[in-house]
């Protein structure tokens, strides 16, 4: 008999979700899959001579856990900066920066974010000079807290070609010492960006190794499944780990509005990789964001009375796209958080849905909505009627409350509340 | 115990190219791979509850065959055309028109190609009128065998909107009766191209069923595996199958030139896919072919001593696209014909190996070249010591072997001869 079981997990508290069997103490692997469930006798039965087994010591097992929205090729970036948020000194960021400085090769950037030194004893802006004394050998980019201020060591300035001599862009400022020269800090985005484009891009080979290393922190959380929607350059960097067996998460990757020329013309279709790696749908934006009160209403925000949000893609843009896309085989997942947005998504997809019909579709696709923050009472069946899927972040939830309080008043009922949905029989889906 | 065998075969004789077990009569098949070999007795005692058991009743077995170079779409197309070669009479030409058009829809096209009035006994062109007789609810189209004429009925001509007035084009003729009204028949592809290009393109849906016609016969010829060369619509389409889980072919896609920008703009790379339809190769072409003389030669063709054959990508343009492509992962496949196209792919591959090494790569793109019909005694350990596999179709030796004595002369000893690669240790592949 050829050895068909890979591994044996027992001695386990294991939630199986499936109906028959829920709650079980050992499970059977072959194939990558699971193929028996029972009790440790039952399942130590199944033992061949190559079968792994592994005693769980009572410990609990669920089925890994699905991120359905997430920007991985950042969020593996943001891993590897220099975490500088509520850092109390100067010289704690110091020591951080500089522990960084000394596992990074010269001449690679040591990047970092969160800084406010508005929180530290001594509130004056921090200088090159200060970085330059932990880190000379690596240019050094730090931005805020805030978003509004960068601070870069002498090297940085070196490579973005900042010198005296440089005049201050428009809407940004470089701060200067009584000589003229830069002081190492920038202000706003527009002087910031001289020296954040002087970052090279990353190769392929370095994106992979760095989601390498955010992969064993999602699995040390449960994590064995992601929705990504960042840039391509994310595929191909998934698709280096898919190559040499190295990927342990399963992931769908979206795309961008602008990949969507590309995707038809190589043939792409939905779904297409493997168990691992594959392609997902197609992303576009109804609206801004709340943060910024760019989130598109019905009714203005509450203190603005002429503010109605943005548009970001026009609805007639967002259908004939969405068409577009459906056709080749790909479902949408549209952004919109105000109720305007989602009113307007919801109208995209009965459209959507009627061409669907017309093509004689019987196996719909996922349409997604991203977000759903805040809906219309009108429009609160509509997601169930249309089959769409409410992809939801409950940490937007805590994050947003006082914004939401302040600027959607008693809407706020029809905000962030997953429960709406799942009491419809709309999938809910979480990401972060 | 979970029953993991889903079926057997047995009282077969099995060639398992194993070199274990080069002979067995039984096996048995799970997760879609064969995990066991053996006698009849040793592999019916793995069943299971649900295994399915097939009695060979001492047929043959041998691992599927892999076609490494086809045009799988417009192979799938042309087997739903009417087959007019040889076809002896025109009546039997019209029989076979005739059977097509009950079989298609009123307005649907019926294609065919192969027809030549110069082998029926009344060798006069036959006219739209013939056809109308029998098929006068499809627009029909039908190539001659010669590729330098085509017969079309009067629904064809009302479709590309020919009719009296319509003038001839540079380099064909509509040819005409005594009215001056278009007979049917279309001379030189120039004129062929006014019918042909009112031929709708078909849809995805269209192509994927001309496939999973095309696929049943495939398999009963023994290939379950295929390396297309067509365009992306072909990966599509495939992926349609493969959706309905009706792929029953093993496909490679590679891709040609114009897809390169999409490819890497999409991030897509080598090996994306699963087990059954993934991204192969980048294709290029080197040269021309030998039917029209425009393959590429060291020395000139025998009887031309100024036709030295035909460039199709210079030199310097495909080691800058074979680079680009090898950067983002592709191995590359080059069509080369004559002996200097075969030599100038082999300069190019030695500049990609000496980047790849810089890269540091070790485990080396497979790339190849397609045809390599003639070597240069100079070139021909080339392919062994830059580890490239040679593609070679040996239906082009019997097709083209009087045109190669012609034109090659003595060098045809150096021509369509995998044995010479063979004996060197490269890998040969076999297409049609």
């Amino acid at each position: 008999m050829p050895n068909l079981i890979e591994s044996i997990l027992y001695n386990g508290r294991i939630i199986t979700l499936h109906a028959d069997q829920p709650r079980v103490s050992a499970l059977a692997i072959s194939g990558g899959r699971v193929v028996a469930l029972g009790s440790d006798d039952e399942i130590l039965g199944l033992v061949g001579p190559t079968t792994r087994c592994e005693d769980l010591n009572g410990q609990c097992v669920i089925p890994g856990l699905t991120d359905a929205h997430i920007h991985w090729q950042r969020t593996a970036a943001a891993l590897q900066h220099v975490d500088l948020v509520d850092v109390p000194t100067k010289a704690e960021a110091l020591a951080r920066v500089a522990a960084q400085a000394a596992a990074t090769p010269a001449g690679e950037w040591v990047q970092g974010h969160g800084w406010a030194q508005g929180i530290w004893p001594d509130p004056a802006f921090p200088t090159a000079a200060d970085l330059d004394a932990v880190a000379p050998d690596q240019p050094v980019y730090l931005s805020a807290r805030s978003g509004h201020a960068a601070w870069a060591n002498s090297l940085a300035l070196k490579h973005a070609q900042i010198d005296a001599d440089t005049p201050d862009p428009d809407g940004g400022q470089i701060l200067r010492d009584a000589s003229g020269a830069a002081t190492g800090i920038l202000l706003e985005p527009a002087a910031m960006k001289l020296v954040a484009d002087a970052i090279p891009p990353l190769t392929t080979e370095q994106i992979a190794g760095q989601m390498q290393a955010a992969q064993q922190l999602a699995l040390s959380l449960g994590l064995t499944g992601l929705h990504d929607f960042d840039d391509q350059t994310c595929l191909a960097a998934l698709q280096l780990l898919r190559e040499r067996d190295a990927l342990r998460l399963r992931v769908v990757k979206n795309f961008n509005k602008r990949y969507l020329d590309s995707a038809l013309d190589m043939g792409v279709r939905w779904g297409f990789g493997d168990d691992w790696l594959r392609i997902g749908g197609f992303k576009l934006f109804a609206d801004g964001a709340l943060g910024p009160l760019t989130a598109l209403m019905i009714e203005p925000y509450d203190e603005q009375p002429d503010n109605f949000g943005m548009v970001v893609t026009p609805k007639a843009e967002l259908l004939d796209l969405a068409s577009r896309a459906s056709a080749a085989g790909f479902p949408l997942t549209i952004h919109a958080i105000g109720d305007l947005a989602v009113r307007d998504v919801l109208d995209v997809y009965a459209q959507l849905r009627a061409q669907e019909a017309a093509r004689g579709l019987t196996d719909l696709p996922r349409h997604r909505i991203e977000h759903v923050q805040l809906i219309h009472p009108d429009d609160v069946d509509r997601l169930a009627e249309l089959q769409i899927i409410a992809s939801m972040q409950p940490i937007h939830a805590t994050s947003d409350y006082e914004v939401a309080d302040r600027y959607w008043g008693d809407r706020v009922a029809w905000s962030y509340n997953p429960r709406l949905q799942l009491d419809r029989g709309v999938r809910v889906v979480f990401g972060s």
